[in-house]
């Protein structure tokens, strides 16, 4: 039975699924829901995820939602031999614990307020970004990558010399800073985390991924 | 050698830790972070979290932040033989890692910031609490919490019929909002979650914890 992702190729949780599907090498089919028209809000959709958001996943009959959630059990179930959780040891298993909780809670808060105030209240809810909002959040957003910067210096991805969920899990974002806000320079102007994002972003299984995320 | 767990007692995210470490039976030593004097944003602290937050753990050589990130390492080293993480199955490990994201990125949020401005803005920081902002995360945790309420009503606790990581990690919270602000009514009012509640909060080893979270 193929993999079913509820969701849409713009969303950025979506595409963070999406990243890890791809990764895998796995089949899938991408059930649009269509959020201008609310449809995440309503059944069916409700009903895969009580807080209506994108994106779902439907395996068989088991039903998850929360993207990263949904990427965890993909690499579990399909990835035994991949590099992505890295649950041999305990040890090695919590360091990409780590970083996957830090994009949760530090990196993501930041750059997904940038990203919505640049690019979505403006393109779908027909707003004018709020620049001081913004401006608060690039602050914040600059001191997470300065730790970053720091913990790149030491390893090629976050949680060691390898690619994990961690660093699947930023994909969506830094792409969206970079092709459509004026702050790629976050990014750029950090040179270990501009090589992380290079080697991140070149992936064939990304590059596939990031060629759907765009606005027509 | 004994676990170091950096922090306080009456932090929530040390809390947080605290729970999992006694739910375990582990021996552990709580390492003092004066955070009045901001002992948490200085070295040595800040080389083990450069976040500059409390709780950190070591571990002999291993040095971990991130309380969910703990709590996770623990279970996984110290608690083969429990139930908290439910990783024998990829689908039943999902359904733990289902509501410690939700726990996470819809339930902390909100609670987090009524515990701040009630409790901890007047009592550490000299200010007084944000009522505008405070009713707006009222009304935000009591729709996460709408939802906690359906799934209550078919499990016993979130993740199943078993107690897992996924409950341990609301408690500092829970226990904060019904001690310390005038909104315990949210899940008093809600029958399924009052007896969630009901049934982590006696757990001996909650218990003692919660007989630390106090002010004096």
């Amino acid at each position: 039975m193929v993999l079913k992702v509820f969701g849409s190729w713009q969303s950025t949780c979506t595409g963070r699924v999406l990243a890890v599907a791809e990764e895998l090498g796995l089949q899938y089919e991408l059930v649009q829901v269509n959020l201008a028209a609310g449809e995440h809000k309503q059944p069916p959709h409700i009903e895969r995820n009580p807080f209506g958001q994108v994106p779902a996943l439907q395996d068989g009959d088991l039903v998850l939602f929360e993207s990263r959630v949904i990427t965890r059990y993909l690499a579990r179930k399909y990835g035994k031999d991949s590099q992505l959780l890295k649950e041999g040891t305990p040890e090695e298993a919590a360091a990409v614990d780590q970083w996957i909780e830090v994009e949760g809670q530090h990196f993501n808060p930041p750059i997904s307020t940038i990203v919505a105030q640049v690019l979505f209240v403006p393109l779908f809810f027909g707003g004018t970004t709020d620049e001081k909002v913004v401006a608060a959040e690039v602050e914040k957003l600059a001191k997470v990558l300065d730790v970053y910067e720091q913990k790149l210096s030491k390893t090629k991805y976050l949680a060691g010399d390898y690619c994990t969920l961690a660093d699947l899990h930023h994909v969506p974002y830094v792409h969206y800073l970079i092709a459509t806000t004026p702050y790629g320079s976050l990014v750029e102007t950090r040179p270990h985390v501009k090589a992380w994002w290079h080697a991140v972003s070149s992936r064939p299984a990304i590059k596939k991924v990031l060629g759907n995320m765009k606005f027509s």
